[in-house]
């Protein structure tokens, strides 16, 4: 029995990159929070700590940078693609890369009824994410790309059921045929490719997920995930598979009938923990492999 | 010297009330955090342990929502007046009552370009504020209300100057006349009375605060901070003053030319800490006075 | 009727500052997060954006790091009172300065059962506070320190109890005469001067408060508070108020029994929200008046 | 092609159970976050909307709460396993169950040098973790237990390097000799089996791992990670693989030399984002399979 080193890897989390555009009077912002990670040959350093291959993460803070001007953050996922391809490309110890970015989506001002040139309020709503895994080098270079968004929160108030469901004896719950249904939604999706109108699909999938979150009557927020999993996967020939996280964030009904006030699905708690989680995977039966798309660094996206 | 019983108040915090309005199929959604405290004769509790004169900050959870049924939440300002007024009216001991509310904006989800009935998101932008406070009963109560929001996370990305400031040994700082202003404003006012329409009035605030901040040419946050408060001042008779929280949300520009990459304000790092962080009242010189108004309970109002 | 500029003050937030003693190999380590406030002279910055009397804020973090060497930060009341009265000794236009400092304590590494000369650990218990604010020039001079933590997570099993309280037609809480009381405890006092032994004084203070929370048999958590307010009054001379803010984090008895399981006290869900919040103020009535003491800046302190 | 449902699983996420022991006058407190989830024949959830096989998740909450007192909460790895079982053997749809726990530690108070019966403080240190992952019935039936910690912060003010790293174009950090390194360090280990004297292995694995962090000259994070994972798999058999997970949390230097005042290594700036993570496994060459193991359900443990 030998004690040996396992995967590894490392790198610069939590960039917090702003890129302005000013090229005319009407500015546009980009801002992001991204983190690169290496693999590669770093065995060395965790054995012996000797660090000659290792790229320090400082530099690959000042990369996350320097891309923001020289490739520019028109889209997430193409500054991405150009990040996780120059580790692997230009720096021989590295073997593989993946750039993970959580996108902060911002509005124009409005001023006397027009968006002003160069003032914006954070949008505040669901964050965007992107990853990008690139391994290898030359023809034998393969390149993954996620999308996704957290922290949707969305709710029905009503056309939302849970019923007929399994009882033992540790069952207290009452069957409902009317509820408030809501979640912190985690949408994340992967791509065949890379030849994908990222902003166009991005806002397309999103809006496809709130609709059918909407118009769905639902009996479980099982159903409704795989639904909203379907209805992009339908949709959109570009993505592979969908996968979903959804706390069941719950509106108990208050009850004030012990003080004669009725309550007909008016009155809430909306309450912290526990929460139910539901988790589900939505895919086509002949997506490639995953390989190591959803092999996530830091947590965030 | 004696050892005695200060100021002292208690109730309960953070009641995370949901009131769907249901009364057509078009639902309405409001959503807010409620802490009530209660001022009164409740020394014997602290001194010896007697509870008689306490309602029970259960009691004032039951409260919390059960008026979200009974008065509405239509607007949080008359629920808060509501409440206060129903604790120093209507149980004996309590002297004063204090209502801090957050309310959390929701936004109808888009279904082929309409409006849906029963679902929302989460807007996610400012969190809007207010406090009620009620003191004395009958002829001589006395009551406060202030308005105002959080959170609200706004850049100018050029029309921002710094320079021709106080410079001692220990200044580095190199004068700029062009920079990226951005903060994540706390902004509250207190209202001349309670005869409001307080959704308006709260729009209005927040649109013109917003517009002044973007038009303003600035030579220094503290200006910008006061021309805003100026305006809502100038605009609405039924504020008396204004109060206003900067942290100056430091955008760094990146040193590039190190790589022989300009950077003309086009790439920042936005950075955590530490942060300027500004403060100023802006009042009229006739205001009443304030009274109890600011005397926070929560902290998060 | 005019608009005028009313309490204003600007400063450098939370500087993160780590100090390093190594004058031996047995190293010390002080992690504080320090700020700083500044009133004065500075209504032109707001009235017309002229900053010539304004300190950059980027001056305000140079000190707070230049200062942990020059003086030290063997306490922080002492590091405090310097940076205070270095901004208004030295800078003309600064009338007032107040410094708030978050302190977090760390311990020794244990190695074979001795504590290590340079690895430490985060306690991770209570943040230990202190404030300090000052006031005019020469003789005019004035000072006010307070000191204090926060987050002191406390709870006991047994021993408390709430019955007897005032009962309206929306009470339903049932009365206890044995509960768990559980609360994250801030607690903060003000000095009568500042010939204090700072360090021994705050380790004395949390010790009596911890060991009155514990021995008292407490029939509500204001009898507790007021009698730790007390005991911290009586035995130190150099305190002249104490200030309590107490969630009352709640433990609710899980109903087993329909289970056909006694509960006699042993399970517990922890909530969140909403909680009760009970506050306090404990003093000499002889105490010399608090002046902006408790005028807190960042409400971190 | 068609689209069909992956992966899924539900549960209950986050349930605060608190247990007291009080069979005798001096009490004992455990104090977690447990979360469930459940594998198995749930497809009919998600495609139709059908519930009859859904054990809901609000009795999963009913048995976190329940086993904390029939099969108690001594340790958590074996309540875990309780509750893991449970689900697999006794609820029919049910094929695979993951028990998820974060354990927050108390101690006692002291009382005039001696710990207090019935009251506690929070740790406020590291937080405990566990998951156990069961799969299968009867003779098949297959189980995996991890075990570790998280928000460990730790630091040492010397005995660390980084130079002699990869060089390139955008490389512009210094290499040092001495250094404070620092981290929040998560170290999570996978056991061979179940027959392990928890509370023992956790405190010894801990203290291991600390002491290797102090007392190892460190070239690198890197080196410390692994070598802090192999002294845990040379002194504990039942340990078959190490997972670390280090947020380099970077403290730098603060220039001072342009005031002219010295710093040899004494004043730091304690730096937020970015962050270097480094990540590791170490493990054993004959390590049996981790099946399901890591297969992270909450994202806490």
């Amino acid at each position: 029995m030998a004690i040996i080193l396992g995967s590894h890897r490392y790198g610069k989390a939590e960039n917090r990159v702003v890129r302005i555009y000013r090229d005319t009077a009407r500015h546009e912002i980009r801002d992001v929070n991204v983190s690169s990670a290496l693999k590669g040959d770093f065995a060395p350093a965790h054995l012996e700590g000797d660090q000659r291959n290792v790229l320090p993460t400082d530099t690959q803070k000042n990369m996350a940078y320097a891309y923001a001007k020289v490739v520019g953050l028109n889209t997430i996922e193409d500054y991405g693609l150009a990040l996780a391809r120059h580790y692997v490309d230009d720096v021989p110890p590295v073997e593989g890369a993946r750039i993970e970015i959580e996108d902060y989506p911002w509005e124009r001002v409005q001023v006397d009824g027009e968006g002003h040139d160069h003032t914006f309020v954070r949008k505040g709503q669901e964050t965007r994410l992107c990853s990008v895994t690139v391994e290898g080098i030359g023809d034998a270079q393969q390149t993954w790309v996620t999308g996704g968004f957290k922290d949707l929160v969305i709710l029905k108030s009503t056309g939302s059921e849970f019923a007929d469901f399994y009882v033992d004896e540790f069952t207290t719950l009452a069957p409902t045929h009317d509820r408030v249904m809501a979640t912190s939604l985690v949408a994340r999706w992967r791509f065949t490719g890379t030849d994908v109108d990222w902003d166009a699909t991005y806002a397309g999938i999103k809006a496809l997920m709130v609709s059918r979150f909407a118009t769905l009557h639902s009996l479980a927020l099982q159903q409704t995930l795989f639904e909203m999993g379907r209805a992009v996967l339908e949709a959109y020939d570009v993505v592979a598979e969908v996968r979903l996280s959804a706390p069941n964030k719950h509106h108990f009904l208050y009850d004030l009938e012990r003080f004669g006030i009725e309550n007909h699905g008016e009155v809430f708690h909306a309450d912290d923990r526990p929460y139910g989680l539901i988790q589900a995977q939505v895919t086509r039966d002949d997506a490639p492999d995953a390989g190591p798309a959803w092999d996530a660094y830091t947590g965030l996206v």
